[in-house]
């Protein structure tokens, strides 16, 4: 690799080429489902995942990136004779649930960084498969959707905000203490089903906050989002305030609470602290 | 009015003088919103709802129907000569906050019955306004989306099931020890914010629940709804498994369980009477 990747226009392709990839899939969605077996993050594999796994990795091939690929799907995989200059880590689909329910909430999220860690991720895209809304961003660049830049919204008090809140927590005990204090502050809660997705609208303005507490989420699903909702302003940290930084790996997992700005960010985290 | 009106006919012109009507409000979501009071239901009116309430009754003249109208937003209102022959109660824009935030979920709700109670309700359609899927239903003769039959799922065990769970209760003290139950026992909640259109989602095996125990949502979200959702196969009682029928009016709330079938109904009541 002589010259470096021109993401953008990678990240476009990757687009377009999964849209075309998963449409077989979309087709067959009342139809018995082939069994795939466990992806590396621990989910059921279908087949738009792989699919759109594909895709993202013949596109990078034909434009000549080497690579080590982090996918929720088929693990670390090394691609090329330099793969360790680049990473890049995917969810090929975030909101595979609601894919195969046909409930029009999923998208892909591709990060790209020189080093598997977390805060090294330095250009990011995320791809609302469903309503072709793409987000990206590039490190000290800003992040756009659509080509126009995005920014965080302004709202500054808890009891007029949106604030998106994963509480799925099958087979394990969630602390509903904090659930309730977060539900009777807020005047709206809101879960799509797909984070990466969820993550994008704090960033462009549409919720104030995303709180995945769980410890469940992995960095697959979040590596292009906290790119691109930093360089929108969004106020990211762990649920003790601490900013985060993990290896990026398809089991390793982490809790965050995504803010518009430090007002929400304080008063959310004010309501953790007497719990978690 | 000699003649039975098409109601077919008058839901998909009503939907469609909908889109048209609001395309200027969804122009000008990023500019100071003009102040328009609360609505009968006890929510602020945004110029969407009036636009989307506007579109319904320019309809329903053009074609002589006399008939009153209950809303959430204008309340009680009078239209032609024999107004009591007719009730329709709507729900202009269902998912108002996610509209003015740009949120790609929100629809028009609108029920036709000759007496103004939920369970003479005869005809309904909800529109789902950002993604063109029309459901209809008409009493004895099904449910449809878009022309075709809609049927709830047959998804038999609560932890393969993905439920939307309205758990909005702002100011409110809500009972989070159901709420912990049904997420501990379910693989999968959403709440997309527009209950009627999720309850759309259950009768056409989108999703396999939805529940709402908060005694907050009014009859003119859930009167087509649940006519829609009963035709496709849908459960619905309230919490404690009592068959639902009250006065249509702004005012009236109520809560429900809304299960694909028996057994999933079944299993979360059983969650449920522990609790409430």
């Amino acid at each position: 690799m002589n010259t470096q990747p021109n993401w953008q226009h990678i990240f476009e392709e990757c687009k377009n080429n999964i849209q075309k990839a998963i449409q077989p899939c979309l087709k067959t969605l009342n139809e018995p489902q082939p069994k795939l077996g466990m992806g590396a993050g621990g989910d059921l594999m279908k087949p738009a995942d792989l699919a759109s796994e594909s895709a993202i990795i013949e596109t990078l091939k034909k434009h000549d990136v080497s690579f080590t690929l982090i996918s929720e799907e088929s693990g670390i995989k090394k691609y090329g004779f330099s793969a360790e200059d680049c990473y890049i880590t995917v969810d090929p689909i975030d909101g595979t649930t609601n894919l195969t329910r046909n409930l029009p909430f999923y998208c892909t999220s591709i990060a790209v960084s020189n080093t598997p860690y977390l805060a090294n991720v330095y250009a990011g895209m995320i791809a609302d498969l469903v309503h072709d809304q793409t987000y990206v961003a590039f490190a000290g660049r800003g992040a756009f959707c659509n080509g126009k830049p995005i920014h965080t919204s302004k709202t500054q008090r808890l009891d007029e905000a949106c604030i998106g809140l994963d509480l799925n927590a099958y087979k394990t005990s969630l602390n509903m203490d904090f659930a309730a204090k977060i539900i009777e502050n807020t005047k709206h809660t809101r879960h799509f089903g797909a984070n990466a997705l969820e993550i994008c609208y704090v960033a462009s303005g549409l919720t104030d906050a995303f709180i995945d507490l769980r410890t469940r989420i992995r960095t697959t699903d979040v590596a292009a989002g906290f790119l691109i909702a930093k360089e929108a302003g969004t106020i990211i940290t762990d649920k003790a305030n601490q900013p985060i930084n993990v290896p990026l790996d398809p089991k390793q997992t982490l809790n965050f609470v995504a803010s518009a700005n430090t007002d929400i960010h304080k008063q959310i985290l004010s309501l953790i602290s007497a719990d978690v």
